[in-house]
């Protein structure tokens, strides 16, 4: 047993590195509803425990019904709104604490909400967009506001739009903007044959 | 409000459209470490909340390790070490439940562990592999045997090789495997600007 090493002669698809979470958002470049819709199909395809497909999404496209994207961005932290209200559409991404076959609790619920939330990222990353997934929000607020029901947990916020200028932003999260993306190395994540204490 | 529609002139990157689980793998064919990797770095680049990276995984490659390999196997259902067991990597995801910055419980542990999954099986996708991924195992046995810290939630186990012909399954797990692909419409996962109750 060992830990694994990064293989930097083995890169992955283009559409993992060129994926990432940006804050600066073209408020002035619209998605298309056809764009949108790819999104959420990539989404709807993510596999699922017993095939439930428990996620759920409430989208708010701006240029569709401001009233509704106004009151998702409202449920967002005030610092997540500060540079959200740049982009074109807000999502929630929910997920069905519940099973449909047999109504008991299921234990992949959030789980599988997450493939179906990167899909939809990795399809916008296709498509030329940007997305950034929150946790900053206020979750009675969405369920009062939003009319998401109990059962369904929300997870998290998604911004989806075309990419602005990190100039744009405040020093504050310019900083972060133009920082390397990073992450921890392959050997503290990832173990050959069984768990390897990281300290 | 309204529920959103499918649009079949809009489809998905090819990635989403190829990716499947399938129960019949080809025993006879490994997967290289290369590949292995790659797989590894497409989970390592998910996004998750404070960029905490809950994702754990314990790999198991059979013609490295048997001996982890078929401790793996061991945890899984009968029914699915039928055909589990002609994979030549299985592996365990997990998520670290506990937040590394200040030690709080991660409500986005396993919706996080979700994104880096379907990553990992998107790029097995993009190397002309299949993975399928199992929520039938026995979760204390898996934190037995395989050294999985308590704080960290086993979620799901994952068969990775080259996909066989669905002929080699028994006759309940071909009818599945020739099964067409289905999804919920989209208009049932996905509500334009607030919840719209499906029923």
């Amino acid at each position: 047993m060992s830990n694994i090493q990064s293989n930097p002669e083995q890169p992955t698809h283009a559409l993992f590195q060129i994926r990432w979470s940006p804050r600066a958002f073209d408020a002035s470049k619209d998605v298309s509803a056809e764009h949108l819709v790819s999104c959420l199909e990539a989404a709807r395809w993510a596999p699922s425990c017993f095939g439930d497909q428990p996620w759920r999404f409430v989208v708010c496209h701006r240029s569709v019904d401001e009233v509704a994207w106004q009151r998702l961005l409202a449920c967002l932290t005030p610092k997540n709104q500060e540079w959200a209200k740049n982009a074109p559409v807000l999502m929630m991404i929910c997920a069905n604490t519940v099973f449909a076959h047999n109504q008991a609790p299921n234990r992949w619920a959030e789980y599988d909400a997450g493939q179906a939330a990167v899909s939809f990222c990795l399809q916008a990353t296709a498509l030329g967009l940007v997305t950034h997934q929150m946790g900053g929000f206020d979750a009675d607020k969405v369920h009062a506001d939003l009319g998401v029901p109990e059962n369904v947990t929300p997870m998290a916020a998604l911004a989806l739009g075309y990419q602005g200028d990190a100039e744009s932003l405040d020093d504050g999260f310019k900083a972060i903007e133009q920082a390397p993306r990073a992450r921890k190395p392959l050997a503290e994540i990832a173990f050959m044959g069984q768990w390897v204490a990281a300290d």
